[in-house]
């Protein structure tokens, strides 16, 4: 049996668990909702004072060369750069993930004009089905939506590209990136990966894995606030030819000779549109400071042991629900899902005594294990207190069985 | 001869004259650049520490609905809304006015799919030529671009869209709205505006002049903070119809329900695409509420009498500039821009003096008169500066005459 006492020895001797306190994290809060929302990390608000107050008001328009706000989005990318594996100058950071999926789609539909075939599967997030929907169309293609088993057949000469988030946000199964990868390229197809649910929680080496092009998540693991910009990487290989459809001024050669035609920036640069959020990329970059303290490995190792812990107490203490996520750590991200009939009002009783996790479609109950403030301690509590919510059938109230709009 | 103490007088007599201690301006500045990024409005600030601190510090995920964030883009966009002449429902804020752009270009060559001409002038600003390049290319249609005189003649029978910007971002002419709009429709074409130089400074009647669609700026006249999203506006008639291609999930009617099969949201959501940079949209909402004490017809007559002024200082003052701007105020938006064959030297030590306005190609000094914070003193003082760089060659220093990357 495992005790609490346990759980606060493993976070005493955990060499990670002092980042923890990089984060304001609210008393009485169990917080392992990270990859919906990451929490507010302490190097954030002198950073967001200075650019309002100092490059905004006082350095006003100037400060688009002064504080380097130009250069911005490249500068945030090659530090993300480094915990996908990429080089510098092959991500940038901008726009939300949903228009960046639709730059890059469109560019590979382009790169592959003689194929007609999206491939991905049927449970992936649902705006990376939608907008693929809708880049296809506009190409005379179509999505083709496959279980994930069935893939590697589906990986024929008339795929395209092939679009796979590598983490599933509903059941944190993950993909073998390199491997799929691999495969895509022996079909002659290029590969988009979509990092939302991984990066800064899962090591991801999307050079070593040969990858083409991905996106990513600003406001998960990487802590970046709500609503951060997102990021995009296109391998160097493609950058010469990438033909983006979202030609805005910042993605120009020259954006200032303010040209009448469109020539493409190179490198990178081409893959932006419009002026970016300065205020929420700037919370990004500063949320990005406590990833230079740390290797993926390590924090991976400490994911992979809260995942274990996690399940562990599940099987223990708490027949009632079904673990979800593969058992296997090499398959499974940095969460870890329960299965429950009433699943939502769990949730809901869970919140209202501070553990904070979400629900998802249908019957989940999802635990996101950040391992850069989430401790072991934390799991046994949110377990202890899912055990007393099912035990008392305090979930059952009024006011838990409620449905939001907004959940 | 206008003297300083005659602009003193008007500052004190002015009714708007109270709005300037609304903002953050640096001492020592006269700031001529509010058409480029608005200045730090006081409201702001706390505001956004506020959304840090406790929206996102203390309420974490839950903020989305407690705080409201979900609803955020839409409470914006309608107190934007009141500005251009749009109901409640018509106006989002949400990404960059370049993706803003696509969108609705996109879904206007959809709506009007049996013409193949996006109709725009030579002048307009280059990311708008970029994107209706793109938008038009993968629709199978072309953009034309003609002179400004010669837009009425080039509505003809094959024009999808007529896409203007209503005030011109070099010379500040500004079109007559409803007339091209007018114009427009009897040739079966829709309109889109792009009111990135109006929305704040120039009264603006979207529903008067039966405008279609429009999109606009957060960080220029609105003050919203440096690349604060930007708004779009689809009069109400077109939102059944509405087929914009950036599917994203916020758009989506039951966005939670992750379903399979995108389908858009009534109403305005349809155009939302990502998750929204909530520091940033927070900043932009906290610096509209200046505009809930003032009316468009007020800000108006200032920013017509601060213009007067300056061309009738640079008249009186300056020969060896020309008046780029029209001279009649109904042809000029709430800016001035004179000419000279050294602007970019100028404007470099201009700024060195604290008078900071812009340099566009060629040879144009661009000055932003934003009604809300600029004083009649200000322009007198922005000219006597010019005077004296012109009279003593300051401008000739070396350090002027280089180019930066980025101005």
């Amino acid at each position: 049996m495992i005790t609490r006492e346990d759980c606060v020895a493993r976070d005493a001797a955990d060499p990670l668990g002092r980042l923890r306190a990089r984060f304001h994290l609210p008393p009485g809060v169990v917080y392992l909702d990270g990859n919906s929302l990451g929490p507010l990390p302490v190097s954030v608000p002198e950073r967001v004072r200075a650019v309002v107050h100092e490059e905004w008001g006082t350095g006003l328009v100037r400060s688009w060369n002064d504080a380097g706000w130009w250069d911005a989005p490249r500068r945030a990318g090659d530090r993300i750069a480094r915990l996908v594996g990429a080089h510098p100058g092959e991500v940038v950071v901008c726009d939300s993930t949903s228009v960046n999926l639709y730059k890059l789609l469109t560019a590979a539909l382009r790169l592959r004009s003689d194929r007609k075939i999206v491939l991905t599967e049927t449970g992936n997030f649902p705006t990376d089905l939608y907008i693929a929907g809708s880049a296809a169309a506009q190409h005379g293609a179509e999505v083709r939506a496959v279980d994930t088993g069935e893939l590697h057949g589906a990986l024929d000469g008339s795929v395209a590209v092939l679009l796979l988030t590598h983490v599933n946000y509903r059941t944190g199964e993950m993909h073998d990136l390199p491997e799929l990868s691999a495969s895509a390229h022996r079909a002659g197809a290029l590969v988009l990966w979509d990092l939302a649910h991984s990066t800064g929680a899962v090591p991801v080496d999307l050079n070593g894995a040969g990858a083409d092009l991905a996106v990513g998540c600003g406001y998960k693991y990487l802590n970046g606030g709500p609503g951060a910009p997102a990021f995009l990487f296109v391998a160097s290989r493609w950058h010469d030819a990438l033909d983006q459809p979202l030609t805005g001024w910042h993605g120009h050669a020259h954006p200032f000779a303010m040209a009448p035609r469109y020539e493409p920036a190179p490198g990178i640069s081409r893959t932006l549109t419009g002026t970016p959020p300065i205020l929420s990329l700037a919370a990004l970059d500063a949320a990005l400071d406590v990833f230079d303290e740390v290797t993926m490995a390590d924090l991976r190792a400490k994911s992979v042991a809260l995942c274990e812990l996690l399940v562990a107490l599940a099987d223990e203490r708490v027949p009632d629900v079904r673990v979800v996520s593969p058992r296997a750590a090499e398959r499974r991200g940095s969460q870890v899902c329960l299965a429950h009939p009433e699943a939502h009002a769990i949730i809901q009783a869970l919140v209202a005594r501070g553990v904070i996790g979400d629900y998802r479609e249908p019957e989940i109950l999802r635990f996101g294990l950040a391992p850069l403030f989430v401790g072991f301690a934390d799991v046994w509590d949110a377990v202890d207190h899912l055990v007393a919510v099912l035990a008392t059938g305090e979930w059952s109230r009024p006011e838990f069985r409620r449905r939001s709009t907004v959940t």
